[in-house]
């Protein structure tokens, strides 16, 4: 009978959720430890879990045929020196609501100044001055994948005008202007915000860089939910400093958890959350693991498959 | 050629907006002023602004055929004393995108812990732990008119289960089960999120009470996004004193500016707006303006007609 191990910080939630699954002919082992993973599923056939741990099991895995990495980013096991004899499909199409959640409730935080106006309730003060709003706004996604349309369609419910910049793609009805290539100035001019949904890969290396900020309007606001490599940050820094942006909000940077010694500790109009912005949750992970399980014992190409080249 | 007379603390720019809108057959006079407006505009035909100010003017109208309120609230107009023999229409269609940016942001605000995890931010301290959403959770709205529907579009938007309580309408279709009469426990029992829209009406007079506060679970969150009539503000102080309920968001209160002395300004998980949820924009209500005088000049029945004695 094949064999899937689970490798993960919630092994224990995970095989529960696994076991009431009822999949057919699969033995399921379990641990957050490697050592431990060694001995009782080097010979799986699958292997279900975060992509650091796999990494450092992954040459003694003698059987393996598919991981299912239990996050989006699976730079870990991208690594050119590491085997790819294997599928590796991503968590994927789970984040896209979260994501939203995420986004519309910054963006709202600040066009609603909500942190003044609770100032004013502290300080028994009636404020009924004008807040800003979302509808009307033009906000710009850089990256459409599944969580860029979520976000386009969160968008466009809430009476925004929606950009999209992209490789080639154009498949996502919600966004009004696709633009590719080297029309990312034109896509940035004029934006009211500016959302990076990009993966780390070298292309996307620092293509959030000061130009780019030199461009937005100064009353932008930008967002990282990708992945922080995406952001030149110093240059980030820079356009906070002077003012070439309004604000920025950040679930994501190039190291994490970010050095006690960053600049951005200390950088105005700058709103840092900590790689929190949608979580793995067990339930949602595990609905990805048991639908690419039925189509791998039916012999179907599997969902969310990672191209080790392209890097997502 | 009939006369409209904008009585406005906007009266400037209304009138910019309707010279613009170019309406056949129609002269416009403006003021802030109830005095200048008996002299300039006390033989009007139509009146467009602020009901509080109408009413002073009310008496004085001697050609009234139709008041346009900028406003969806139109208490001071409904007094029994007053005249009734015109037209009377309210603003409506306009605020719920703005009420479901409200309604969302605050909840996401309290879900996603913004504030905790500004403060970690400024404590320089790396907080990952995991916050609420709003996927999966269940809301119930009190009162489902055209803000109330837009609410519940952007509940299901969100991954939320939505119910509806109301006098007899079940028009809404994204309202997943509807509630009526004496079933308001049922109701609200188990809701995650509760949000007043109704208006002020005797009939709505502190819906919002002692029971109802606690049928709700402890985790739960009010919203008061209506009117603040429909709350019993003793109970609530006493709801959030003693944890019947776990947070409170309102935007309107009973008497307005809240008085210095009110309990509220002290009462703990209370988040307070000043009646700033969604404003009435010049722009949209002069929409709604323009709509109903080309259905006026066509003998066609207005839009957002008011009923005096039902109140709304």
């Amino acid at each position: 009978m094949p064999r899937v191990l689970i490798l993960s910080n919630q092994a224990d939630e995970y095989r529960v959720l696994l076991e009431n699954a009822g999949l057919p002919d699969l033995e399921l082992v379990g641990t957050s430890e490697v050592g431990e993973a060694l001995s009782i599923g080097a010979d799986s056939e699958f292997v279900f879990g975060e992509p650091t741990l796999i990494r450092e099991l992954l040459p003694s895995l003698n059987h393996l045929r598919w991981v299912q990495a239990t996050w989006a980013g699976v730079e870990p096991l991208l690594d050119p020196s590491l085997r790819r004899d294997y599928i590796l499909t991503n968590a994927r199409g789970v984040f896209g609501e979260l994501m939203s959640e995420y986004v519309v409730g910054y963006l709202l935080l600040l066009e609603r100044r909500m942190l003044e106006r609770h100032q004013a309730q502290e300080e028994q003060r009636w404020d009924d001055t004008l807040t800003g709003t979302l509808r009307g706004k033009t906000i710009g996604l850089l990256g459409v994948g599944s969580i860029g349309a979520h976000l386009a369609g969160t968008a466009k419910h809430f009476g925004m005008s929606v950009r999209g910049y992209t490789r080639a793609s154009e498949s996502c009805l919600e966004v009004d202007t696709y633009f590719h290539g080297d029309t990312r100035l034109a896509f940035a001019s004029g934006l009211d915000y500016l959302v990076s949904v990009l993966p780390n890969t070298p292309e996307t290396h620092h293509m959030v860089n000061s130009e780019l900020f030199a461009t937005l309007p100064a009353h932008a606001i930008f967002l990282n939910v990708g992945r922080g490599s995406a952001v030149d940050e110093a240059a980030l820094v820079d356009a906070l400093e002077q003012g070439l942006i309004a604000e920025a909000v950040l679930d994501v940077f190039e190291q994490e958890p970010l050095p006690k010694d960053h600049p951005f500790w200390s950088t105005p109009n700058l709103w840092m959350t900590f790689h929190t912005a949608a979580p793995s949750f067990p339930a949602d992970i595990t609905r990805l693991f048991v639908e690419n399980y039925l189509l791998y014992i039916r012999a179907e190409p599997l969902k969310y498959q990672v191209e080790f080249e392209r890097g997502y």
